[in-house]
């Protein structure tokens, strides 16, 4: 069957869309210019928006399913951290020419995984045509209880630091994926390759640790520009410090053996983009409670150091040498 | 002083974006990964999102105070007609390259005026670097009493059918700019010229309308993509028809001056984009209360016609003949 493209803005948002806003009244179907929500009572009401592009976020040669997937998922991770519970999105979808039925059937199935496993419905948006390149710009809409958003500027000294799931595995993954020979390089089996591609791909926000955060965290953020930069931002906003023990750092299999052929791969793990993990400090009197919390909520936390006075961020080597990391994280507007 | 580019994102973000989010708490400084909002009591949210790219909605080298006002004014004029107060925006803000600083000092001055013009605030976003053009896509989020959201879909035979403001100028304003030659050649005043391009690059969405629809208004939406696509899309979400006189539209002097010189810009008038007037059908029991709260608004209204149970739009012309359009509306995905 020759591959066909849409024909219309009606037949990409009824045919593809609209499924998707279905669970979710307010989005009236897709078929009003805007979209309504009702808060539920007692809730405060948790944004953010962060636009992905193909040849930045991702490859426009991608599976689509994975575009849509990544595309939600980045914007989640900061729900997650602000211990927001996800509701909907607004999706503004920029495409450079009209899309063929079967990529777009595509692009619809991943989003569609992607709201089921992060409990939210698509709300509205915009579909346009643009002379660049494609681009998603999502913004999400999350609930907290009135006055319980976690904070990025809160931490205090003492707090002990926490990182969820495993760092460096998404850098590691592009490199595989743009470089056919390195996986046999740095000798990883297909499933710690695969692992860490998936890693690239799909990120997993960590949704099921909104409450834990809520209930202990004194501040948190998603890690999305490398550990060193977010932890450096959120330290900044704090007025305080850290130290970090690069022992600590909690790594995948497929890191560990990428590291041991490897070693100067630690970069990636500190300070390297895309891990959509959690940071977050919690009040050492708290932190057992956190740990069983988190424990519950099924997400791994690893305790990576602590909050100290003095403002300065160290990651610190086996032989307790700070690591300067090649680059100081993922800047937009910085040349590297 | 030789022009220089900003240094980062931090820079960016500080320096020229953070002003505008100064009055709006849960923006947080624009310091945190997400914004905070609070829903007034009794209230529930309006939510629109709609992307404009260079080339597309704009020129590259349009003034970048201008770029920054259209795109916030695109998108508040969804909300002023779901009868809806604007209250925060977020930004995404996809920049080619390191933008200079005058450049971007621009830009926020003309999003600084748009935002005090609309009454609404900075409240978070994100910026990044794209291979492709300039785009920015805003999110805004305004409020209406629970349940009074005017829908699209709601219009009913009877209905009398209303325009906000003039149609067409900002087609005229459009090809003038592009064709120096042509303001002369339709006979036009500097001023009259001015006023069309004026309309093509700081539309007015409005606002001050929005009481006066929740008050009186069945059904009501933006015209974005032309009065007959987008008449045509309140009908037929309605399950109803409507007849316009063309004679009755309402025209600026310089869209009058011009149908002298060239009477097939009525096209434009009809089925060109980017008027965002507001297109309203309202129960003719209320028509003469609706007609008094639109004076008191200071926004001028016309009656352009009626909702009918056949289910067909016609423009019809002095001498009672259907107007065709040279196109059917703007839309993206459709070849013309």
């Amino acid at each position: 069957m020759a591959a066909t493209r849409i024909e219309g803005e009606d037949e990409l948002v009824g045919t593809f869309l609209a499924p998707l806003a279905a669970g979710f009244p307010g989005a009236l179907g897709l078929k009003d210019d805007c979209a309504v929500l009702a808060p539920s009572p007692g809730c405060e009401l948790v944004l953010k928006t962060d636009p992905v592009v193909a040849g930045v976020h991702f490859f426009a040669d991608d599976d689509p399913a994975d575009i849509a997937w990544k595309a939600l998922a980045v914007n989640v991770s900061d729900l997650a951290a602000k211990g927001a519970t996800p509701r909907i999105y607004l999706m503004a979808l920029s495409l450079p020419e009209a899309p063929e039925r079967e990529w777009m059937a595509r692009f619809a199935e991943g989003l569609g995984a992607a709201q089921r496993a992060f409990g939210m419905h698509l709300a509205g948006g915009d579909t346009d045509r643009t002379p660049g390149h494609l681009s998603i710009a999502m913004t999400v809409i999350g609930e907290v209880p009135a006055g319980k958003m976690v904070r990025r500027a809160a931490a205090q000294a003492g707090d002990a630091l926490y990182v969820s799931g495993t760092l460096g595995d998404s850098a590691l993954g592009l490199a595989l994926g743009l470089d056919a020979g390195l996986a046999t390089r740095l000798g990883l089996t297909a499933d710690e390759a695969a692992h860490a591609i998936g890693r690239y791909l799909r990120p997993a926000p960590r949704v099921a640790l909104a409450e834990a955060l809520r209930a202990h965290a004194r501040a948190a953020m998603d890690l999305s520009d490398g550990l060193m930069k977010d932890l450096g931002r959120m330290c900044r906003g704090s007025g305080v410090g850290a130290h970090v023990g690069a022992v600590d750092l909690p790594l995948s299999p497929a890191m560990r053996r990428a590291l041991d052929a490897e070693p100067g791969r630690i970069r990636d793990v500190v300070a390297a983009g895309d891990d959509y993990e959690i940071l977050t400090a919690v009040p050492l009197a708290a932190s057992a409670e956190f740990e069983a919390a988190a424990q519950r909520s099924g997400i791994p936390m690893t305790r990576i150091g602590e909050i100290t006075s003095a403002r300065e961020v160290f990651v610190l080597d086996a032989q307790g040498q700070p690591i300067e990391p090649g680059r100081s994280g993922w800047d937009h507007f910085q040349s590297r």
